[in-house]
């Protein structure tokens, strides 16, 4: 199993994991379960108190694994029937995916809510699983489930970073965001965590995200924004295209600040509320970028004038996932052809002559051709800087859309080729 | 605009360029207009007889190069109206593939079948034209214009493969492939060349084939002949996903062979003559996956057990297409988790509790879990070898498909990234 730790994303923050603010009726534990990696934390723990809102989105997998099923399960169950007495829990373990591992899947799974519900004493349906690491091996739930007692003897508000460090697999920094709002004269925390693309060969990717407030709001009001701003933030960026098994997206919001509790559809402070949270799952979003396999350029694509924003959403995936523009920019090249040519191949109604292309505030492509402005020197300095914004304007209608991806580079080759346990 | 050669693909055949039955009907030329690679051939002109049979199929990208817009056109009146008097042309170029260059586009395709028809006294409408190379740039028609007269001076029914040479690009080898069938005692060939994937920066891989055979069938017949066999062999294959603009595969049949002319979709030579056109099609698309940028392993993806045909073939794309597996393939670890991850993306209706997974002939996985009869070591001495084949039964109905690509290595970041003309 020995290999050389990678090396810290050439992306990650300058300053490090951000110092959030504890979130009222949350506590945080983190544990060494030696799941599969020793000498390190792989389990976290995360205790959310009674009458919390409790959101959650999933991957779309028609593979999804045991714990994700799971997940589901309860949490659909919890909104059409009432979350009933007692608190809930977040348990997540790194090292083992329990994914792809059949009926022992679940048993791993229902070995681990059962001691975790009895340790908190709280019920079974309230807890939440989520596993992240290699895939196909069962998971030896009970070294997790051996810890539990310990990490509830731990338990903290403060332990945001250590949680997040423990959820990691082969990230190469830990992932955290989190805001403070001013609602109606109340100050409403939002901290969250997030895990992303790392890989142990037989593995893959997972995204977990995990976030936390005070806020109160109804669990109906706070699963639909959650379902609107996936779409505009987790949902729009992208590595390499390929999909996890066991992506998952979990948010709490406890209510214990001092504000009556947000129910009405109507409400105004629900606007501001879904404006800071949309900002804390975009930044956690763009982190998991940052980290992506091998990455050393951050991309932003903003597509405009489509027919409708799910075209424009097709055109801005198309272009981010297109191996050949992803090496393009890994190479620093203006190589504006390619961006064409994933914008034919997206199935979004496209029209070449009307086609407009921007790298930055360069002016690459108009009217189906190259701008008679463009100077293709000024385009490859502009390409070799580690931000990069790509625009494309179809030219046909209003739909828009923003999409972040990274670079292909050597990197990631070497991350899941080369490498091999 | 020096760059080393790209080494030849390590899947060329060991054969080369095969020994190609020259085709009655049809006679080759290439010449040197100097486009824009100096010292070799770059344009190729095919001069097909009064009364043939041509079809053909392009791209579905939605920027469409104009000599594609030009060939969808021709044909479609041709096959509206009928051929008329004369007979036909193709005129490929490489170097500049006419794409994404506004109204010039247009008029570059304009002067060159103008000028090929006058050179060749066939109708204008008859003229075949594609082009591949950089895109963006103006087209110097004239230079091919140019070199039309030599060329039909040098009009020949057997260089076939100078042909071959004469339309690639950074190809590393030319492809070629043919055979000769016994249709009710009389003799039949079919000859065809292609070229595939190659980058030069800033570039888009093309694919172009061109087939030609003596048979007397109806255009009709032969259009949905091949648009039929399309699927399960140019559409069956992938390098990286990403589709050219320029794609086109021309088919023209002389009638020439001493036979009667097939136009009865009941008559039973047909389908001994679609298998053949199938061989010889299945053939072409395998030799431009071997000459996949990058290319080390040579992978069949066959998908058995799906719910409709259709399904089958998006599991297996998603498999071609899915960088964790291609990575895994070139890291020869036989890592059957990254397929499970792309059956799971693909769409396609799956059980992952019904799904099994073989390398070549080892059962990797079956019911949702690991074989029990599964030893990695057996899995990680087969993916060392040169042509690897993935196994995937989903275990829900009959629908069935086999698809083909490459590995994703090293070598196709440094095509697509590191080359800089």
């Amino acid at each position: 199993m020995a290999k050389a730790p990678l090396p810290v994303s050439p992306l990650a923050p300058a300053g490090g994991f951000p110092d959030l603010a504890p979130v009222a009726g949350v506590r945080f534990a983190s544990g060494k379960a030696g799941v599969r990696y020793p000498g390190r934390t792989d389990v976290m723990l995360a205790e959310i108190c009674e009458g919390a809102s409790v959101a959650g989105v999933f991957t779309r997998s028609a593979t999804r694994a045991a714990p994700v099923l799971w997940c589901e399960q309860v949490l659909h169950r919890i909104q059409a029937q009432g979350a009933g007495a007692g608190g809930f829990a977040v348990v997540v373990n790194s090292g083992n995916a329990n994914a792809f591992t059949g009926k022992a899947g679940q048993g791993a799974v229902d070995l681990t809510v059962a001691e975790t519900a009895r340790t908190l004493d709280i019920p079974v349906h309230h807890v939440f699983v989520a596993s992240t690491g290699v895939i196909g091996e069962p998971l030896p739930a009970e070294r997790i489930t051996a810890v539990l007692g310990t990490m509830r003897d731990d338990l903290s508000p403060s332990e945001l970073e250590p949680a997040a460090r423990a959820i990691m697999t082969t990230d190469t920094f830990p992932k955290g965001a989190g805001v403070q709002l001013d609602l109606d004269g109340v100050k409403v925390t939002i901290s969250g965590f997030a895990k992303g693309s790392g890989m142990i060969a037989p593995d893959m990717a997972t995204m977990l995200v995990f976030i936390f407030t005070d806020a109160a709001i109804t669990p109906q009001l706070l699963q639909d924004m959650l379902a609107r701003l996936t779409r505009t933030t987790f949902n729009a960026i992208t590595v390499d295209g390929d999909t996890s098994t066991s992506d998952s997206l979990i948010v709490a919001a406890t209510g214990k600040a001092a504000m009556e509790r947000i129910a009405d559809p109507s409400d105004p402070r629900l606007s501001a509320f879904e404006t800071a949270l949309e900002g804390v799952m975009r930044e956690l979003a763009h982190l998991v970028v940052r980290d992506g396999e091998g990455a050393t350029k951050f991309v932003e694509i903003a597509v405009s004038g489509a027919a409708s924003d799910e075209d424009a959403h097709k055109v801005g995936m198309a272009i981010a996932n297109s191996p050949l523009v992803k090496t393009a920019i890994a190479g620093e090249d203006p190589n504006w052809g390619r961006v064409v040519m994933a914008v034919g191949k997206s199935g979004a109604e496209a029209d070449r002559d009307l086609l407009s292309i921007r790298f930055g505030d360069i002016l690459v492509a108009e009217n189906g051709w190259v701008s008679p402005a463009y100077v293709e020197s000024e385009a490859a300095a502009y390409m070799k800087r580690q931000e990069l914004r790509i625009g494309v304007d179809l030219g046909l209608g209003s739909g828009r859309a923003v999409v972040w991806t990274c670079d292909l580079t050597h990197g990631y080759i070497e991350i899941n080729a080369d490498y091999r346990s």
